[in-house]
């Protein structure tokens, strides 16, 4: 359970874990922003300083290549940094006041101020696919931290060197930054990661990764005697549409794009467009560009033989289904796997929706020839959850503007003549969506915002200054913008 | 199902009601901020219009005094009409606004756009003990049509009649203030409300009622193959700790004060202070205080008689405890139920905390008393969830801080020199807190951010004008206050 144990953990230490994460919940809570902050911008320091430790490590457990592991490292330091300004900021607090009011219609008001507190220590399912970013100090532990919670990570076993080395050089970062013990542990082993979730010290969990792992988390989390905020960010198929006047004016453009954003990062993208829906009559275009650039593409390592394996049944039930044509046959070579191509139509999908509509998490797209904007449109209302929405079309063409009405309930992110891959870490990101992409619609995991998740507003009536948070007391120690008997007061 | 029906209604019309509801919800989605508040304003006009004809319905099938249920429907007019003004202030949607930045360390940053859109059609479980406030026209349908959701309320058997007319009138202003059919329904019987609570078209619910009604539609939400946000506010014992310098100077007062907060509403408010810490050396005094003025509180009826009959069983399990000495026992007569005081010791209650620590919703509190100050710290760190605690103290006293600092994580309010029943609707009010109090710790059922709960955020990534909410529209069309590129813009 310490960050440098090869081996599952026995019991006993994950009741350490829990504990110390208990007794620094109470701590943390106190802390001024100024010093979470100071946590925050230690543990992206220390990262940062062991970038050429770190990336060949990942490199050699990930399979991924080096550049992206670097892109991957800045984009999590850079991650940090933006919580610790989000906690000096401290609009996530949501600090309001409401003067006595005596004549207020359902009785005198009383002296009531909200504020916003950590949850309590928060469990991490890190992911496989960004060892860094969505991993020990990926944006669930930022944003855990930035509440001011205890972080217990449950490492993925595709990274565990990176993982245990991340953990060591997290902890003793937040050590030098003034952090209680507990502040931060990793745990290893499924048995313990079920163990947590289901422990009364645990206050709230996040995930990131398949849809049967979150569920099966989400099931557990909801099944305690004390049901927590279980966040599950799982799978998608990030349905991309092609106008037909867009298809008229740059299919071939378009055609790249898409082959570049499925096959980003092997395919192992939560956000890669599974689906691409091009007009019927310009299918053959869009496949004579495709096919022979498809064939080009180098082969490359997946994450893990356990993801390849998973990858290779789930695209084996989609290449011998009835209504699939395949294009390109990926194939397997030392180097790794390349990709897949498959193609069928909008009629068959809609009619076979169960077996086709599914997440096929690797390098496979399926292209899907619809007949006419009505059909675009139904096919369109067919997808219930999704993290991301993809249209690819000409401004003032008639159908684009039904088309994100239909695709705005349905997804956290719409992307205009863009591709869905690359997840921009800034305020106004929503890396969400309604079920099956999340167990939490109301959320994101990604971004400023993704701090809401841990924290719990708390009033306190008629309160002297002396036991107020500081965030509501009168003079407005911190600075912060507040909402004032009802009007938004900048600090 | 339609709102003049008095026996269940068949399948069929669920179908029909959850449909409507469904097509009414894109319709909504759309509406403008204008739009929504006056349909909010239009329901608090037909309601307040209504007085006479629903106050003495409400007091024929509740039993609640006149005066009460008349504030009651001040409040639940005054609730609608906040609503109207929250939806035309605009901060709820969270509108956010990145600009296109290049140099943007995690790689170029598109223009991003957030903003909260309505979840779907929501589900609303009705409340006995409040007929107006937390029944059909109450601060969850509220809350609900200000996010813009459609509402299907299913009726509370404590006051049908009630509840059928008040549809009638919300139906009918909703009509006639332009809301789409299907915006709002009333249904009735336990099996639909399990059987809407299942349905794919309800995308969240609301509950305010006891423990195993909230939980065990919060596990059916929970087991559906689409998961929902499901918010129940359930039972809790707001504790009162009363601190030794206070049972000193004012002790008398305190007691009276108490006495009142308990017995209010017939005991039948999920505010009611259900224990009440004071001083070993106090205990006598106040009751000495409490005996005489308990034993000339007069009957009054509970809202039902299978209220009454589940009160008096949770009471005679207090009363057989060996560990709690009966000072008043309540009676029956004609009139109702008259109010029971019980007493016992803080080492009592920590030993027998299981039975003696949960709710008995009826008009009985139990005075515990403790013999210092960290027993009293003790016995407030044993509670997990409550909507409230209370504490009744003296400035610079030194328990008061320890003790606000150990409360502020298990109730979502805290109370200072006063008491917990009267919950204010305004900005500030948090009426929620960690389970067993509620589902949904992240939230609040009463008070102007209970609409968040109903809201999802949407991003839009490089979109044209044309697609954009008005919210996120480059001239603010709304007029709201933004965030833009991190920092808060006023309208």
């Amino acid at each position: 359970m310490t960050s440098t144990r090869s081996t599952p953990a026995p019991a006993e230490e994950l009741e350490t874990v829990l504990d110390n994460a208990r007794a620094a919940s109470g701590e943390l809570e106190s802390a001024r922003p100024g010093e979470l902050a100071g946590l925050l911008r230690g543990v992206a320091d220390a990262l940062e300083g062991a970038t050429e430790e770190l990336v060949p490590l990942a490199q050699r457990e990930s399979g991924l290549p080096e550049g992206r592991l670097r892109g991957e490292l800045v984009r999590t330091t850079f991650q940090l940094r933006l919580f610790g300004d989000v906690v000096e900021e401290g609009s996530h607090l949501g600090a309001t006041l409401d003067s006595p009011a005596s004549d207020w219609p359902t009785g005198a008001r009383p002296d009531m101020r909200r504020v916003s507190l950590p949850l309590g220590p928060v469990l991490v399912f890190a992911a496989s696919n960004f060892p860094f970013a969505f991993s020990v100090a990926g944006g669930d532990t930022a944003s855990a931290l930035a509440a001011g919670c205890p972080v217990v990570v449950k490492a993925h076993p595709g990274h565990p060197e990176l993982s245990r080395r991340t953990a060591e050089l997290v902890t003793t970062a937040l050590r030098e930054a003034g952090a209680p013990e507990g502040t931060f542990a990793l745990i290893e082993g499924t048995e313990s990661g079920r163990a947590a979730v289901l422990d009364g010290r645990i206050k709230a969990g996040a995930f990131t990764g398949s849809n049967s792992g979150g569920r099966a988390l989400f099931d557990l989390a909801c099944s305690r005697a004390d049901p927590i905020p279980f966040y599950a960010e799982m799978g998608s198929v990030n349905p991309a549409f092609v106008t037909p006047e867009a298809a008229e004016q740059r299919g071939g453009e378009i055609a790249r794009g898409y082959l570049d954003s499925y096959t980003l990062g092997v395919g192992q993208f939560c956000t890669k467009p599974g689906l691409l829906f091009v007009p019927q009559q310009a299918l053959r275009e869009f496949e004579e560009t495709l096919v022979p650039e498809v064939r080009q593409r180098n082969a490359a390592p997946m994450l893990s033989s356990g993801i390849e394996n998973a990858f290779r049944e789930s695209l084996n039930s989609l290449r011998e289904h009835s209504a699939v044509r395949e294009l390109v046959t990926g194939g397997r070579s030392e180097e790794g796997v390349t990709p897949t191509l498959l193609s069928t139509t909008a009629e068959e999908l809609l009619a076979h929706s169960e077996e086709l509509m599914g997440e096929c998490f690797g390098p496979v797209s399926l292209l899907v020839g619809y007949s006419d904007t009505d059909q675009l449109l139904e096919a369109a209302a067919a997808f219930s959850g999704e993290l991301t929405a993809t249209v690819q079309g000409v401004e003032d063409e008639d159908v684009v503007e039904s088309l994100f009405g239909v695709l705005r309930s349905r997804a956290g992110r719409l992307v205009w003549n863009g591709w869905p891959t690359g997840v921009s870490v800034s305020y106004a990101m929503q890396h969400g969506g309604p079920y099956p992409a999340t167990t939490a619609p109301t959320h994101t995991s990604v971004g400023t915002a993704a701090v809401e998740r841990f924290l719990r507003p708390v009033s306190f009536q008629n309160a002297p200054g002396a036991v107020l948070p500081e965030a509501l007391r009168d003079d407005n120690p911190l600075g912060i913008p507040r909402r004032v008997d009802g009007k938004p007061h900048s600090a």
